[in-house]
């Protein structure tokens, strides 16, 4: 049996074993899930195992455990391929916008609705499925090494997996990576992430009175944090929609002549925002597209805020203090630790002496650009041909994968950001879901590249 | 036995009753409680019930009941008295600072503590426990009229209380207002308040997205919501301090030469206002002192502000909305359904095209001034120097008690306003608690109170 048969013979199967993939309630950033988190690392490993894996670790992190599994029988000069993802997920909440349970995985109108089924367990499993089926057609070898490394903490910063990596470098030393963690434009429309944003994500906490007090004694007389924490948030925007943190865009390079046109080769109207925002009216810096605002310019955005009384009806407190989540989209030649030092300094330049502050930085993580000349990324091109009908466009995408830059900076290889997704999955929203008819050519886009890349040499892969 | 022996016989009876008042969880602003809301009311009732009063309503309004009680067996010239007073509490978050349960009254050092103990179970207290001893002493009759009022709105807005009064106006008539629901300087400065602000209870509620979105991919496109919450409120106030809605102070008077005089005759340093507060540096309108900013200007605040991702870790969501709790504290001259457009009005010119954004007024309150020179003021003075052994300062006061203004309006009549609380009472804070001496001192002044007003015509009150 050929591999594309075997896969598409096995399509009940997999499903079902994706489904109880996201059965298990893997989120990363609540304490309560801890036990969860274990049993999706379990889950993996077993899977791996299943598949033929030969040599599989749990690995502990200080926080949630890295999985990785490889079968490295190949000819010496047979290419290793490393595949990344994650099976941590996003909080689900709010939890009454779900149609159907966020941990019961509903099928409707084709799509599979389950918190990670496209962020990123779904994507991930086609990458398990695929070599499982290229085992199986090859009689339990590959023409290629394989290594799986699947983390549990993408959804928080991925703050162990660095060291991780440095401490398995050569274990995990690879001459290509593979991610499936984006989405394509449509079912039509296959995109190769060429360049990623990276993540600083901090909290600020503003506070001023030791207890809280009443506003009818103390009114007028306090800064109230939570009014603070509003004019030191508003501060760290211009009026024109850039950030007001001096030094922010320093070693933020302009966008040439040819990626200008590239970014923006994809006609993207107001309309098409608002439609799929349902937001009024765009915003944001008026000198650059929505393109190119979310795909080659740093942001700040503000997560969440709390403080004081959130209950229904009133209560007229004072607070003691108020707090913001805030992050920074970087681009690849922005350095996350150096951007902390500069916000930090801006909010000491903005906070007046009637109120205290504190910023904590929750995870760092660096923005990356890969370049799209090389015979791997020509294999992803055919691939997505072969799967999808439709030569894949290129993007640089908002949305930021640490590993990414991790792995160009140790290895220097090529990483392939192949996404199976659709653009409206929900990836960290309420009912997120993952489109069947794109987890199936998701496994035969994936069979192609990796027999397109097993018939290679490893040293012809990164060649320009 | 005369009266003030037969309530020092009776203290700890007394106190255990104020226990048993205390430890019903009568929080108004929360539907959970909505039956203990209504074991309060009845509780309140009983106790008229028992110390004599002959005609008891329990008063359904459209949400808590009003418990009214009264006797009127008096002669036909002999003056009647209002005694005002609430029978809700404030909700008790941050629930982990308290040190004994908020509803399981613990005496500690000479104080009684829990929720309500000061503001206004304990206060409102007092009064039943004076016309009591009064009633005894008396032989079962009184040389006035008494009539009850107690609601469980206060702390909500007291939104059904107008309605009420004006619809039981015959049957509330009286002479002459007794309010206790402040608190004295400390426990040898007694004061009388003369001044208190309206209030305006609001919220603000920023819309733009109509599902969460991954700030990945949105990020720098939409006007996050969370932001432009903040940049709104940041708005609402000059740098000077002062609060930026137009026409906001278009109807507060300047203070008198005598006023100021007055206002600021107790000393009030930065050092003192730092050790009650424990905030690094007062602020606030400049060119007002710190009892004028609280005493006689009106204020805008904001008590609570939430949205997005409010839980541990980080989650990098632009979420649909963000909600912000405010009020404005009014003095006697503002109109708050005026102030209420003028907000209104001002967030309309402010917020921008990029949001969408919603205004809901949750209650309206008038501020008042009373006179301090009519006989029943004299009656309350003398009765401070008998209770207290000190003659009581006059004070505006930053709080809000509506139905004051109310009572001014509808019967013209001097309204009272004797508190027997400490300024460390923390009405609205973690461990509220009652000086159990203010409580007994505070039945001896109505005592005296009682019996002046007692000897008096019910045309002599209110002459000058």
């Amino acid at each position: 049996m050929n591999p594309y048969e075997y896969a598409e013979a096995h399509r009940e199967e997999f499903l079902g074993q994706l489904k109880d993939f996201l059965s298990i309630p893997s989120i990363s950033t609540l304490e309560r899930h801890a036990v969860d988190i274990q049993r999706a690392a379990h889950w993996v490993a077993e899977q791996l195992d299943a598949i033929g894996m030969t040599s599989i670790l749990i690995g502990n992190t200080k926080k949630h455990p890295i999985v990785t599994g490889s079968w490295t029988g190949a000819p010496a000069d047979a290419p290793t391929v490393l595949v990344y993802g994650h099976y941590d997920v996003q909080p689900v909440d709010p939890l009454h916008l779900w149609v159907s349970d966020p941990f019961t995985p509903t099928i409707r109108n084709g799509n599979l609705y389950a918190r990670g089924a496209s962020d990123d367990k779904g994507q991930v499993f086609t990458h398990i499925k695929a070599i499982e089926t290229l085992m199986k057609a090859n009689g339990g070898s590959l023409p290629f090494n394989v290594k799986f490394l699947v983390e549990g903490e993408e959804e928080i910063g991925s703050e162990n997996l660095d060291n991780f990596i440095l401490t398995h470098k050569d274990q995990l030393r690879a001459d290509v990576c593979v991610i499936s963690d984006s989405h394509n434009l449509a079912l039509d429309r296959p995109v190769i992430i060429y360049g990623l944003r990276g993540l600083l994500y901090m909290e600020l906490e503003v506070s001023g009175p030791s207890l809280d007090l009443h506003s009818g004694t103390y009114g007028g007389t306090v800064h109230n944090p939570l009014q603070a924490l509003c004019e030191i948030i508003a501060k760290l925007h211009n009026d024109d929609g850039s950030v007001n943190v001096k030094g922010f865009y320093d070693n933020v390079p302009a966008i040439s002549k040819e990626e200008r046109k590239a970014l923006n080769a994809i006609a993207y109207t107001e309309e098409e925002w608002r439609a799929e925002t349902g937001a009024p009216q765009s915003w944001g810096e008026k000198a650059f597209t929505l393109r190119e605002r979310t795909g080659a310019r740093p942001t700040l955005e503000v997560h969440g805020l709390f403080g004081g009384f959130m209950g229904e009806g009133s209560k007229t407190v004072i607070p003691t203090k108020g707090t913001a989540k805030i992050s920074c989209r970087l681009v690849a030649e922005q350095d996350p630790y150096e951007i902390e030092t500069l916000v930090r300094a801006q909010i000491a330049a903005i906070a007046p002496p009637t109120i205290r502050w504190e910023l904590r930085a929750l995870s760092y993580g660096w923005g990356s650009v890969v370049p799209i000349d090389s015979p791997a990324m020509q294999a992803a091109i055919d691939a997505y041909e072969r799967g999808y009908g439709a030569r894949p466009q290129f993007l640089r995408e908002g949305g930021s994968i640490p590993v990414v830059a991790t792995l160009r900076k140790i290895y220097g290889i090529p990483v392939l950001l192949m996404g199976f997704g659709l653009p409206d999955d929900g990836a960290h929203s309420p009912n997120e879901k993952f489109n069947l008819e794109g987890f199936y050519r998701g496994i035969t886009t994936l069979i192609a590249l990796y027999e397109k890349l097993g018939s290679m040499k490893a040293n012809e892969l990164n060649k320009r």
